[in-house]
């Protein structure tokens, strides 16, 4: 079976599990019959921009070479823009103007070209002003996929300085201490950090064993700062189970997380809260 | 590939993600190798027809031409008929006698013809009385699919009159109030209202902007009837981050929102609400 | 199509829905473009290897031959084993040795041999300690499945009686009490109980009519033991809407649940509840 035969388009929404996403899936294999879809999440918290985006940037390098379709958009049905962004792999990522592809885009090697998706020969039938991922975004991924449709028929090219991006979220290392906030909170309560590996060493070598730690947390919402103890360590095995570990998470980002538990409900930490972490 | 070799299921259920739902998806491909099988939703809330005939109905239109298996089932071991519904488009429904695909094969362009899946030599080879999805649905759906069984070989003809109907919920207009209910509340919290494009324009034109509405919620649960204030809209746009609005969605019924919000959690309503809705 | 071109590849974890379960697939359908994967669960409780083993023990007979990625693995990053088992029908099982798969191995027939994944060219190109569903188990399953690789190549024979067993959890007849215990609580709040189809009969013929019972719960968490009244019964639709009853669910083991209600809910019963009972 040669690959042209089943393209492969991944779909990330937060439409939830109740049909919408089915829908979409529908219109794709109408539109494009061996459409390989791969569902890389529906459950982003309802418009949450930023956690679609974490999990796309996640998710993207690991897929096969495709079309992907990206969908939170709080602002449909207002003047955001549709738009594809093509990359130097060859991929391309169709969604709205909001941020939400972009950290995705990055991830496959950046931007090769942006084109507002304004032919709307090749939107659907139909024209709501609250589903555009049935109605627009899906039909236009599907005609990407199936190359009745070529990214230079989508419609005019963007600068692609001109794009919405979501404000950096980086760490910092001051005064001892490693400064940065959780990104993303996982489905095993694993806290995701702002951060990558050359910010983590500043903290010391991990991998000649455990280094304590001190972890202060904090956010409007949660009082005073509180400080935990954990440790950095290169493997979750080195902590006894339930106590708190940070670790270079699988996507290359820092991760606070209790061992076989949920750090973030032990915690009631979300996304956005501050940490600040030195050695004890 | 012709479309032949990938024929299309798709599948609804209250089966939830635990297993069964895979069950019947591996049944379906033991049987019909190439099937493409579309997960519309398993999430129906447990034993909930109307919910389901609401996802299914909206769903359908939207599907590839195939055959679409439905198991919302609390009747799963009494002497509820298993049924298959043949429609104008060709496609052919797989699934109880208990009003769950009759919106579904409506919202296809009304009954071809019905049967009941009397021919045993089709179902699987278990016998239980608690899942006929396995053992009966699912391998009847496949073997429709695969096509070494025709619609003729399910069983006998029943009169499209004799089957099970849910009671039909509608909207009307009286004394400048349009009388709803919430017939669906969908994973966003937006409550979705019987009725239909024709039923909203009564309240006035929102293509001229938006026209202020009072609305009044009651059930017996939530104790005296309240009121609270929204606008019919065209766009979600026109009104503020957490503003109440009213507006036709995407699968033509009126539904009532918060703006970016989860109106459903606000309101404490759920599906059978009674809601009227007036110009202020 | 002939059955090589879309080898089955299923896929059981504790992932949840927001991604990592994606990324294993992708990284499946990058090494094996016609991969057919049936996702079975992705819920299961995280760290819960015996849930996760009662669902794939139920799922795989329903399977087609193929390779089955199971990874619900709180080792992690520890010196547990990475295995696959073929077993009699032709299948490969793939996954941590730490009680998982055995079950469902049983299921199709019982160990040929055990393979340890030591051959690294074989794994995926990154390492971390922390995800090896995407860096060691989906390649090596993606591998088996486009046949690059044959279960030979995977490594060292391991003596299948060196595998880690979950301890055996049975039912006994005694002094006029089945006792048993809760082994799995399904999506629909249903009590998997522990035993067979023979062990059931020792209460009575239910295909005679209903068999009234008591049935006695206990755990340390539950208080005194409690005793509730429930019927044995061939079909659900035996008794009244809301009542309890036991009965032969369709993966052959005892069942305690209440007719379209939530048996697990209302008792606030969980996995490993103690539970005897007698006629009454």
């Amino acid at each position: 079976m040669s690959p042209s035969d089943r393209p492969v388009v991944t779909f990330l929404s937060d439409f939830g599990l109740d049909g919408a996403a089915a829908i979409c899936r529908g219109v794709i294999l109408a539109i494009c019959p061996g459409a390989q879809i791969v569902d890389i999440a529906h459950t982003v918290p309802k418009y949450a921009i930023a956690d679609g985006a974490f999990i796309l940037a996640s998710a993207l390098p690991w897929m096969p070479m495709g079309v992907h379709l990206t969908v939170v958009d709080p602002g449909v049905g207002t003047s955001r823009r549709p738009i594809a962004v093509r990359v130097a792999r060859g991929d391309i990522l169709v969604g709205p103007d909001n941020g939400l592809l972009i950290d995705g885009v990055d991830a496959l090697g950046g931007v090769g070209e942006v084109r507002e998706l304004a032919n709307k020969a090749l939107w659907g039938p139909a024209r709501s002003s609250t589903f555009h991922g049935r109605d627009l975004f899906a039909p236009v991924a599907a005609r990407l996929a199936a190359k009745p449709a070529t990214f230079d028929d989508l419609g005019p090219v963007l600068p692609a300085a001109d794009l919405v991006r979501l404000s950096p979220r980086t760490a910092a290392f001051r005064d001892g201490w490693l400064e940065t906030e959780v990104i993303y909170v996982d489905s095993f309560g694993n806290l995701r950090l702002a951060g990558n590996a050359s910010d983590l060493v500043q903290l010391g070598d991990s991998e000649k064993g455990p280094i304590p730690l001190d972890v202060e947390l904090s956010a409007g919402s949660l009082g005073e700062p509180r400080v935990i103890e954990s440790s950095l360590v290169a493997t979750f095995g080195e902590v006894a189970e339930g106590a708190s570990l940070l670790y270079l998470d699988s996507s290359g980002h820092p991760a606070l997380a209790d061992s076989q538990g949920n750090a973030a409900a032990r915690l009631a930490v979300r996304t956005g809260v501050r940490v600040r972490m030195r050695r004890r």
